[in-house]
């Protein structure tokens, strides 16, 4: 009995997840003690992310602002320096100061396709030079395309394969729920269309070029799109108006003046540094056919509005079409059968119509709503529970491991 | 006979015209001695503006950096200061210090279309502020989208004759050589297609929204264009792959690698900062799909590059066939004896081969030259012409009624 005891010591995992994109570095800290898990999911011993994420506690989140292209990016370990000493006074404080903080690092990237870095193989380097610099090496491990977590080394040596891996730990938490079907995952900037089948994403593309050739990966998302990358016209004075190129408003201007989105959920920057509110997103949306406030009426503009979001929806419609028919090339299933698990911001602006659009009946689509702090360190804290689940199997592993020799122990000493 | 020498006095004029856009002011310094100019033209005393810009001096050009939506507007005085120190300085190097320096100032606008102002009433306010404390106000003269010359309290009162006016001086003056037809002007930025009947244009729109609804102004052009603005894929890998919407490259990059334009006509910045050279510039075009220059081949980039070119073609295209048909329809006039007189950047890249591709012959088609430096600042030069020509037609008028005036006195003394 004395052997049990130790594995009951330190059961606690704090997991530090960084999804480090090219202008946020998004951060969630989360806890799950093992014991306690194993515990409570006596009855059902195998782990799955499901159990996992409403076990653990997500202790912490944070979003850095840390534009690669606007920076020296030698200086990210800045960032990560901060985030470094706030996390690990929150784990000092859980354990009322007994132990060292203890933790581990999982990392996914996307920044090292900002211009920033010449190539990505020069983005993935800098970020792991700044990642050593801060964090405990061998505590670091990368998210790959394959779902698999590599040490930093090993992240350099094939970067290709830790380059844009932001879906992978998304797609295997919400694909989990799912038999047969498409995960869309609709956020700010793109839509993630992840084929999964058993529960298991099964993508062609295994880096963004590839995931773009086949439909896996579509850019174009709720808030970061210029409107002028979506129509190359709008309606206006009972003639179709061509438009500026010129960045002068997003699509999250659209969103608020179309009242779906709010302030608050306005995350990214104005185009021309003034507030989010109502009045300005009208002024924005003005420019883009070269006027101002005081040349077209809100009722003009709010048209305007809406016949952006029927072109964005088109695009979108027709990126999921051409994802559908691949799926049903490759499984041989009926367009029937297929199961739509939609998330994101954009799952019931766009997402939800866009389906019903093209035919998808309302049983077949299932809305994963996250809170909205969830939503924005989604890819984070879903990273995490990935990882969580990993040293799960890993301790269940070596837990029975250990019961069986205990018992063969014992039965020897019988 | 006294009276006669009074009007050969000082009779140089010195043009300062300042074509104020949103990044960039362009700056030309026009030089014209008025009894040379009737000296020489005594055949012709009808005065052209051909002949003006072929007897006037250009003296000084430059371009003067100042994004307005990057500093305080209120500083704009500051460019103004260097630019009138600098011009004061040669118009008194060229009189030999000998005469006060003395020179009219015109101003064409488009800054105010920048989202540095929330509206083009406050831009054109903001500008002429920085006017008035800089140069003496009764010198000062706005053209606005009539051809006619305010002052800037007119031009305050009267703000949106005054908005986008760069197109009206160079129609005026390229105009001028055409009986019948469209002058098709294609820049870094836009392009003016200007209906021209009897050397004079007869646009309809009067503000860049009505210039846009009418497509006699279409917002595209040879440099500033982010290629995620002309198309939404492009060819790759037998496949064709939808593009980021991130501004990753330019037209200014796909024109330089086909070779079209070299690393000086380059004018605008690189989105990332980086050299104008061939390899920068395939490496941000490989950005386009998410890609980099170790995943993508040159011979990629060319096809691709190629596509881009094909596509902003097919868009220009389409806005020339809208301009021949609305001009057809106004004027009753078959195609074929349409003028087609195209300048800018765009001439020979874009316009002559989308032109041809139309239907249009050869002879059709008339292409105004101009040297680099030229180009750049055409529209300030064009301006200075305009305002040439409205002094010299009071110049002459002012002649002839004097002489007739003199020759009554002589018969009355006789």
């Amino acid at each position: 009995m004395q052997k049990m005891s130790k594995i009951k010591k330190d059961t606690c995992r704090f997991i530090l997840s960084l999804d480090i994109g090219g202008a946020n570095t998004k951060v969630s800290l989360l806890k799950l003690d093992l014991e306690e898990y194993i515990k409570k999911s006596e009855d059902n011993l195998i782990s799955s992310y499901k159990n996992i994420l409403s076990s653990s506690t997500h202790v912490y989140s944070d979003i850095q602002f840390f534009p690669f292209w606007d920076r020296k990016t030698e200086d990210f370990n800045h960032v990560l320096k901060e985030i470094k000493t706030e996390i690990e006074k929150i784990i000092t404080d859980d354990n009322n100061n007994r132990l060292q903080p203890n933790y581990h690092v999982v990392v996914t990237v996307t920044a090292e396709l900002s211009d920033a870095f010449y190539t990505k193989k020069e983005g993935i380097v800098t970020i792991c030079d700044s990642l050593r610099k801060v964090f405990n090496e061998s505590e670091v491990r990368f998210i790959n395309v394959h779902g698999n977590f590599i040490k930093i080394t090993d992240a350099i040596e094939d970067y290709l394969s830790v380059s844009a891996s932001n879906w992978v730990s998304t797609s295997l938490v919400l694909g989990e729920r799912e038999k047969l079907g498409i995960l869309l995952d609709m956020g700010s900037t793109t839509l993630d269309l992840i084929p999964i089948k058993d529960g298991i994403p099964v993508t062609i593309g295994k880096n963004d070029v590839d995931r773009l050739l086949n439909y896996e990966l579509f850019y174009t998302g709720i808030l970061r799109p210029p409107v002028s990358t979506v129509a190359y016209n709008v309606p206006f004075r009972n003639s179709l108006c061509p438009m500026s190129f010129e960045e002068f408003a997003l699509m999250a201007d659209v969103y608020l003046i179309l009242g779906e989105i709010s302030e608050e959920q306005y995350t990214c920057d104005t185009v021309d540094g003034r507030g989010k509110d109502l009045q300005n997103c009208y002024a924005r949306l003005s420019r883009i056919i070269c006027g101002d406030p005081d040349m077209i009426t809100r009722e003009e503009l709010d048209q305007i509005a809406h016949d952006l979001y029927i072109k964005q929806k088109e695009l979108v419609k027709d990126a999921i079409t051409r994802a559908i028919d691949k799926f049903i090339r490759r499984f041989i299933v009926p367009k029937s059968r297929l199961r739509f698990n939609i998330t994101g911001l954009g799952a019931k602006i766009l997402l939800e119509p866009a389906l019903k659009e093209l035919g998808i009946k309302e049983k077949q689509i299932f809305i994963c709503e996250l809170s909205e702090i969830e939503h924005i360190v989604s890819t984070a804290i879903c990273l995490g529970v990935v990882y969580l689940k990993s040293l799960v199997d890993h301790f269940l592993y070596e837990r029975d491991a250990l019961i069986k020799k205990e018992q063969n122990d014992n039965v020897k000493e019988e």
